[in-house]
């Protein structure tokens, strides 16, 4: 090496091991990040980095294992104020006795804004730092996630029914473009439409859907496949299965996000790698729901890109990326028949690139490489549950639980310090939410 | 209440929470544990038991859920040390070009001491009070759970090879009649008979066993119904499933602890629930080797006392019986179809009182009752992912992680403080699973 004038940067992260998800399941013992700007600079080993770079400060985890954080690529996030409030139920008598009543009472810019708030900070302290958001009230979302420096992909919903959001099909799509509008061009907040289901959006919305995407250039959520039934309900009324329907409405293509798919058939998997269309697994909720078994190893191999989500707080019911990430590992296995069957790296890679490839992301986060946003988690591995450590990939996926995140950056700002939140009160949060927990009581009294 | 005199106590734990398991789906709140001798004497409102006892110490919780501690029916402790040592192979790579060759380089009663320790400090961890063990060695993982105070049902190996343990048939069930003898009438450990498989004992041995076991009074503890290769072996080879050989062997009885079964007719789960059989559930092994889905909800619904264990570390990789006991409820609802099935009550009385059961210590340990042992485990649900508290059992079972688990009890004794272990130094038993890192690492290389 030459000697040369050391270069300035912001903040040097020096790890025991990184982990960059690109290369494909490289592990870097002793390497460091060096990030200005928000932006990662380089990715080199410590002590080099130590010579090159002038950092005004450093963060040196021996026994951390750096990762690119991770990205849920599912939820509804305001719900998590509804965790556990309802359980163990028919899906039916879940929403409509329990869920449905509940939200008619409470959903509004209160509601939604507590919600996220509560949720960015369960996310952060399990090391996620983007999320795909679906839910109502996506101006208070967005506002919310962009006062705490989070990065969020925000659904603007679209139903074939009045909510508190609006009322009518031309209302829906009317706020959609100014929520649109108002955040356009931001560092952290994009957005996408999100028609419900295909059970809930007439053919007339998907085709302004899919215009609208086009025009904006933003992708499409989309609850797709979800359940037997739905496949079957479509048969009955469109005489197609659902994504069929989508493509004879022009949406099978590289904006769809196609969350659970649960139901898939061989030459649907090879449509949906055709067109570039990403499907979200979300292994706990499609398990706690009986939804059905999502292929993900089949539609992995068929060259389908899959991402990883947990769905919503009232479902599943916690935002633990890093859990949910060892469940779709192990269930895809079984599924498969094939203990060889999604590696742990390849279940790292559905959670990180992975997600931020299906967001639309993926120039942005979801790998450290240089250039990219500084979005990282990093994961202390000596607590006595990751010991012996013989293989970092085990021991992230099949081992290490969400309380071992340690710290967390988001462009480059630290959101988590040696577990700590850094602009968020904890005991805030909790005491906010054992207020929401006594009005929901009430009106379920 | 008239006035009395204050019984003594040696301990008084009072809990936001009391979750007995017995009677089934009871919460009580602002409950209290009095303790003597090891012994629960009484659970009763915290405000009646500050009157009624005069405990020499007092430990308050109140965000605190108490819980039986948690039984861990099916494992191979030692093999802790090789966790995550070989993963996502096909089972015979992964067995024979990487566990068999590293245990048969490292086995031995310091490999059995070291790898029970570590996994003692991680249930510990986690909430486990008790375990069902099996492994070789047995001699010393008594003395090793013995020592650090910890309950456990421990397997006495039968094989139809030779091993480090014993060479012959007579000898495994020499050192078995000997493990058994030294440990007859202990307080902590008891003794079962662990033949490994169908498919590696023979007929021979089973009827040996099916008598030893009646004499010596003692459960049969026995991998079953793992995969369906086992079982078309067993067509093939025998004529019969497993688990009809094993009637004709005069085996299928209330003793019989028959792990995995992820192969079952409804005629075998009746037969099951007829000979009071128990199943011990794996659900995490199962779908992580790719062997099946165990039914676990039918096989409750016919009347089958279910247990739940999380296997070694090598194939799971964890001994957290609080996601085990999660896994095994979201699981048991996609396998049956059914949302409403396998309730959170259902899995933590699996994990709880179906253990203890299955093992032959339901008498003992298993639920909050006068007269049992105490063995108790504290949960913390004041942390923001278990926010807002809508339902303890749901809080306790889908969104609880181990980190939770605050304080620990086993026989009165404390083995958890505040998340410290008591008697246990986590920084040695973390520097002592490094030096097996790099004794491991070199015999593989």
């Amino acid at each position: 090496m030459t000697e040369s004038i050391p270069q300035p940067c912001d903040l040097l992260i020096e790890a025991g091991w990184v982990v960059p998800v690109e290369p494909h399941g490289a592990v870097l013992e002793d390497h460091a990040v060096a990030i200005r700007d928000g932006v990662i600079l380089a990715l080199l080993p410590a002590a080099e980095a130590r010579a090159r770079f002038a950092p005004q400060r450093v963060v040196s985890r021996p026994d951390g294992a750096l990762i690119p954080g991770l990205v849920n690529a599912h939820t509804h996030n305001p719900m998590t104020l509804l965790r556990g409030v309802a359980d163990d139920l028919p899906l039916k008598v879940w929403l409509q006795q329990h869920i449905w009543p509940v939200e008619a009472a409470v959903i509004g810019p209160e509601f939604v804004a507590d919600g996220v708030t509560l949720a960015i900070a369960e996310m952060l302290r399990g090391g996620t730092t983007c999320v795909n958001e679906n839910y109502f009230f996506p101006d208070v979302q967005a506002a919310t996630y962009r006062r705490h420096g989070f990065r969020a992909r925000i659904g603007l919903p679209v139903i074939d029914f009045p909510t508190a959001w609006a009322k009518t099909d031309d209302e829906y799509f009317d706020r959609a473009g100014e929520v649109h509008d108002q955040w356009r061009g931001d560092a952290l907040i994009d957005t996408a439409f999100a028609p419900h289901a295909p059970y809930t959006v007439s053919d007339a919305s998907f085709e302004r859907i899919r215009m609208l995407a086009d025009q904006l250039d933003v992708p499409v959520h989309l609850h797709l496949h979800e359940t037997a039934q739905e496949v079957e309900q479509s048969l009955a009324e469109h005489g197609q299965r659902p994504l069929a329907r989508l493509d004879r409405l022009g949406l099978v293509n590289d904006r769809l996000i196609a969350v659970h798919m649960t139901q898939v058939t061989d030459a649907e998997m090879h449509l949906c790698a055709e067109r570039g269309v990403s499907v979200v697994h979300c292994p706990e909720s499609n398990l706690k729901l009986a939804s059905g078994f999502c292929p993900a190893c089949a539609l992995e191999r068929a060259g389908v890109n899959l991402a990883i989500g947990t769905d919503g707080c009232a479902s599943n019911n916690d935002l633990d990326m890093i859990g949910e990430t060892r469940t779709a590992a192990i269930l895809a296995k079984a599924v498969a028949g094939d203990a060889a069957a999604f590696d742990a790296a390849t279940a790292l890679r559905a959670a990180t690139l992975g997600g931020a490839r299906a967001i639309g992301f993926d120039h942005l986060i979801g790998s450290i490489e240089p250039g990219k946003q500084a979005d990282l988690a990093c994961i202390d591995l000596s607590p006595l549950e990751t010991q012996p450590l013989h293989h970092v990939f085990s021991q992230l996926v099949y081992a290490t639980g969400r309380h071992q995140v340690g710290d967390v950056w988001i462009a480059g700002r630290e959101k988590l310090v040696a577990r700590e939140l850094v602009d968020l009160d904890a005991a805030a949060v909790v005491a906010n939410a054992r207020q929401w927990r006594e009005r929901i009581a009430a009106i379920r009294r």
